[in-house]
């Protein structure tokens, strides 16, 4: 079902990207999964690179996020075999890389918000930080971690 | 009891804030209660905005790092219609709006912390973060989530 | 057994640090362990503080990442008694105190990972955010916290 909605988005879920370290995109604690803090890389490449409004616009920051919520349900499908697993997104945190005078964060995790309840409908309806942080890593101008609660198998 | 305690220290909890984004103020998943990141509105208005020490004293970052817990809590009571409910406070999580030379975070978090310890008592004690960050939401002073334990009815 | 892996590593826990705060240092919720956020506090005074690149070397900063990870350790075996009670590592966050263009955040907090991996093996691979923040308290130059898996006496 979830597959379907993905396509009928016109959403393709990449090869998920490997973590830039040494830990895990996904761990299951009983029934949530925790996912890695993701950031905007497609094809082995970090897409948006620097502060928003300052090097990124603001618009590219929205995309830079949805693309950090694709590669968190990349890694979630390698890890459940079956998105339609998910039974409730619980939480996201969204960092995005700010100058010490931008107050606008909410409108770049909204495009990351708004594609889970495009997604997952209801079930997509989360809880959610949104904060300016003074540097991310390889310089992205997002990164975004996300909990799912999952049905056990 | 948590309705008469909070009567007692002249505590009264509004109608909780909108969610200034697209997503939802509390998720239950199992027995955990995960709120959004608060900041401190009151009548639909960012009260304190700006840095600590710079453009809010600590004494009105600590004021607002109470209205946050407040705003929770008023939350927490719609979507759990009772406080007895909450059986442990778990997580809370402080960022501060800090310039990159300002390391008293704790100070401003604890008027947080005091004030879960002096409605909860011992189910008030809770695990913590407190970090600086270079810019929140609305340019909010303050932004603070929390994660709660509760009783399923 | 994790007691003689720590001793093979040479690593002695030390006796936990007070919390900086009114709050606790650990909350265990259902099997879920919260760690509050550890700094590189050592016998009562923080041992690397400033900016890592600017005030600390990347190497002094991997340090303190590690001495936090061996606190949030002493805090839970204070709490578990045992360290073997810990079925799996679930979520590391690394907060790196950061100029605005630093951007190796990941290779500080590789150290606490690697350091997990070490100790805990397989149980030890757990999820992450590293991110850079503008500032935090005591001037600390990192500050990570845990969540923990661990089974029920």
């Amino acid at each position: 079902m979830i597959d379907e909605r993905l396509a009928s988005l016109n959403i393709t879920l990449p090869s998920p990207p490997k973590p830039a370290g040494s830990y895990v995109p996904v761990v299951i604690a009983d029934k949530l999964a925790f996912v890695s803090g993701q950031i905007p890389i497609k094809d082995g490449k970090v897409v948006y690179v620097g502060k928003v409004s300052e090097d990124v616009t603001i618009e590219d920051a929205q995309k830079a996020a949805r693309l950090c919520i694709i590669n968190a349900l990349a890694h979630l499908k390698t890890e459940l075999k079956s998105l339609d697993r998910i039974s409730k997104i619980v939480r996201v945190s969204g960092y995005v890389n700010s100058s010490s005078d931008f107050t606008e964060q909410p409108k770049i995790i909204n495009s990351a918000s708004d594609l889970l309840f495009e997604i997952f409908g209801q079930k997509g309806q989360h809880t959610r930080i949104a904060i300016g942080v003074s540097s991310l890593p390889l310089n992205s101008v997002v990164e975004i971690d996300l909990v799912a609660e999952i049905t056990l198998v």
